[in-house]
């Protein structure tokens, strides 16, 4: 039986990419949020879920965060690294001299800024809930483009007008599987981790990172968000290298749940680059 | 001579309710965008110019850290805390019946999630550059509504159908003055910080957040950016208790400054809660 496997849709998103480099035989399921990603995982209408977690030029993918540290039980149990080009999309015909507005997510506007101050200077900018979502627009509205990738181009008919207008060459999108399970020792893994302290937490998380240091566990990644409760006061995220059943790591979160006044272990898996 | 204050306008956002609250005789100048609060600064246009820079619910606002890492020598010269609070506001006589869509900043969706989907499920929302972007909408378009606060609605002339609409009454914006020069110590002062490494970084920051533990001194805040470069290499955001000119504070930034590949000092001032 091939797997199903949901992804942050519309199809056509960068999500969608990313689901096909990870398997192109599944059956792919397309949900509108990354919370409904999660929950179709939880009601067990897909096998795993693929949201991004962070970009290389962006940041983390804050919304993904949030759901790991407060709203679901999945586990982490997969990464994709896909690398993330945008391109100037419009009906056939459309020139550049006729675009009015151009739709696109936020994100990729941000990552096209460049680009658009040079190429559409003064040229009204419309967010949509994805780059998909913005190229689906094309067949509704005239005088107008969208940013989006190359799948929707295809998918919603458009034209490319300009390629890779991406600011930055080194724009990369790191996923994460949700699942029910994270993933067996594979020899070279990570763990990632979350945690808060009922008290002043940055000078605590100084002391957490040296349980690692300790047992000579590299720290791949640090993040922090707002515990949501009161200014200044965080849950932090740590990747950690090694599996949770390796003797190091295992030992390393021992010593931070005994410090820290929650601990969440988001998953070990294998450690792509 | 008053000063001039600029800050992330239209008349009517949030920000402007930062700039009455810091300085409520200064003339107030609205720019569009946070790059263009700072680059007045720059050119003199105003003394100093308030930005946001961190949510209590939503986190770091990545375009404040990114500027203040990559794009402006300005220093950070005070901080301000707003408590925020979000209203449903419609045209005169607009009930929540008649509401279609409704518009505002993707901020202040992800706060009023809660509100909008028991009270208005399945209205589409759409994104504007700022709450108050939003709000003058209400004056063009029929059976619509829009997120703001109440400043938004007195200066549009705008009907409140539903106040504090967060989801999380603990909603606090922190912001930051930018200025040519930070401030004078006081006794109880922060001293901002960013720098990266040119190797594996997030073991060398347990190194640097070492520096500053010998010393005794308090971290308030830790953050990552992405350095744009490559997937994994981060910027560091450190905010440390005290002056620049404390010796403790001296003595650890110069021992930073011998581990990192770039420190920028991003400016001392007073510490508010």
């Amino acid at each position: 039986m091939t797997s199903k496997l949901g992804y942050l849709g519309p199809a056509g998103s960068y999500a969608e990419q990313a689901a096909i480099l990870y398997d192109a035989h599944a059956e792919k399921v397309p949900y509108p949020s990354i919370p409904t990603v999660a929950k179709g995982v939880e009601k067990l209408e897909v096998t795993s879920g693929l949201v991004p977690i962070e970009n290389s030029i962006e940041g983390a993918v804050t919304y993904t965060l949030d759901l790991l540290i407060h709203d679901s039980k999945l586990l982490i149990s997969d990464e994709i690294i896909l690398p993330v080009h945008h391109n100037l999309l419009g009906s056939p015909g459309t020139g550049k001299e006729d675009i009015k507005l151009v739709y696109s997510h936020p994100q990729a506007f941000a990552q096209c800024r460049k680009y658009l101050e040079h190429e559409l200077p003064g040229v009204e900018l419309i967010a949509s809930l994805s780059t998909s979502a913005a190229v689906k627009r094309l067949s509704e509205e005239n005088n107008i483009a969208a940013i989006g990738n190359l799948r929707a181009a295809e998918i919603y008919n458009a034209e490319v007008i300009d390629s890779q207008i991406e600011d930055n060459s080194n724009n990369v999108t790191r996923f994460v599987l949700l699942s029910e399970n994270d993933s067996p020792a594979t020899g070279n893994d990570k763990t990632s981790i979350c945690f808060t302290f009922s008290d002043d937490s940055p000078g605590l998380l100084y002391k957490v990172m040296g349980f690692a240091a300790k047992e000579g566990i590299n720290l791949a990644k640090v993040e922090s968000r707002p515990n949501k409760l009161e200014l200044g006061r965080y849950f932090f995220l740590l990747d950690l290298e090694g599996h949770r059943t390796d003797q190091k790591i295992a030992t390393t979160l021992s010593a931070i749940n005994d410090e820290v006044s929650e601990l969440k272990i988001l998953g070990s898996y294998p450690q792509r680059s």
